[in-house]
């Protein structure tokens, strides 16, 4: 069943049904984990040990109602979803700004742009004006394949929509991203893509 | 009434009943309104003017039971706040990784350390270690004072408490923080206060 916001628009951060379905099935590395669970165990180990510290924000949510039962926690009673105004995952990697998104697939060939909201592009533009390293984790489920893909490239391709274009090309995923092979732990190594990202823009 | 986690443990987003009672009375720079939303509001500045793209992170939820009414925005019927692992704002500022916690008190001579909790203290020093530029915002209500306080300032004397100190002197706040005088816009113009910390780092 998918989450709607108030308007009526489909929550993002939720799956559709039939990607739900897929989720029974063991998808991210054959060990029946999802991309954001991989993504997260990713971020706690480079927390564990100081590389980097980096989270998920909390799904942003309207309370209405509040109940306070005696001597017991707070239950709240009533809440709506709330569309975020910025990417899922932010924080620092060696006095850089990191800011991204993570998304799957599980088409073969490319990736569909409406997995790309414009509120999640207009905040990557901003954070690209204040020398944020802004990207996004692409994650090919039925080819088991991560990638690292620059939100530079990622914004010059998302406005060709206007040219009628739906997806984003593999074989362009493939030139201009760089792909992340997963690991034990990291999980996903994605500070590797980081890494190489950096040395390439000073170049 | 104070919200609790289930735990037992106050939330600490929220006020005591003395001070929400103070909440009603205009207390921010005599326009009745509160620190939080003056800060909430200084970013909106920020962001719409291509300064800094910073902002407050939502209060995670342990999210139990939804209600997925036809035709209509799924409904939260069952959740539960859950403790925090970071500070409250965060963001990029030319640059530079910005984190921050907000925090205001009655008091006229000190600022209570009860006001920080262990587990915004440790993400501190970690997104230090990482180079970000961490700091507090502290807001003397009855004095209509705010100050910027580093991190490294706030975590020294913070383990003083071990000493028994039970809160921190303004006289050292004056000396060690960076007075922000409030404006109209931006109400709270924090970031000529970073502007100033970062040219004493550099020097």
């Amino acid at each position: 069943m998918p989450f709607h916001y108030p308007n009526g628009q489909l929550f993002s951060n939720h799956k559709t049904t039939s990607e739900k379905n897929e989720k029974k099935k063991p998808n991210f590395a054959n060990r029946g984990m999802r991309f954001e669970e991989a993504i997260n165990l990713s971020n706690e180990y480079y927390l564990n040990y100081d590389i980097a510290v980096i989270h998920k924000k909390p799904t942003p949510l309207q309370i209405v109602k509040v109940d306070y039962p005696k001597r017991s926690a707070a239950v709240i009673k009533e809440a709506y979803f709330r569309q975020p105004s910025t990417t899922d995952y932010n924080g620092v990697y060696n006095g850089h700004y990191l800011d991204f998104e993570a998304k799957e697939t599980k088409n073969k060939t490319s990736f569909p742009f409406k997995n790309f909201h414009e509120h999640q592009i207009i905040h990557m533009e901003r954070c690209l004006k204040q020398n944020g390293i802004c990207f996004v984790l692409l994650w090919f489920s039925s080819l088991k394949r991560c990638f690292f893909f620059a939100s530079e490239d990622l914004i010059y391709y998302w406005h060709q929509q206007k040219d009628g274009k739906k997806s984003l090309p593999l074989s362009i995923i493939e030139k201009k991203g760089i792909e992340v092979p997963t690991k034990i732990a990291p999980r996903i190594p994605y500070l590797d893509a980081v890494n190489q990202y950096i040395q390439q823009k000073e170049l």
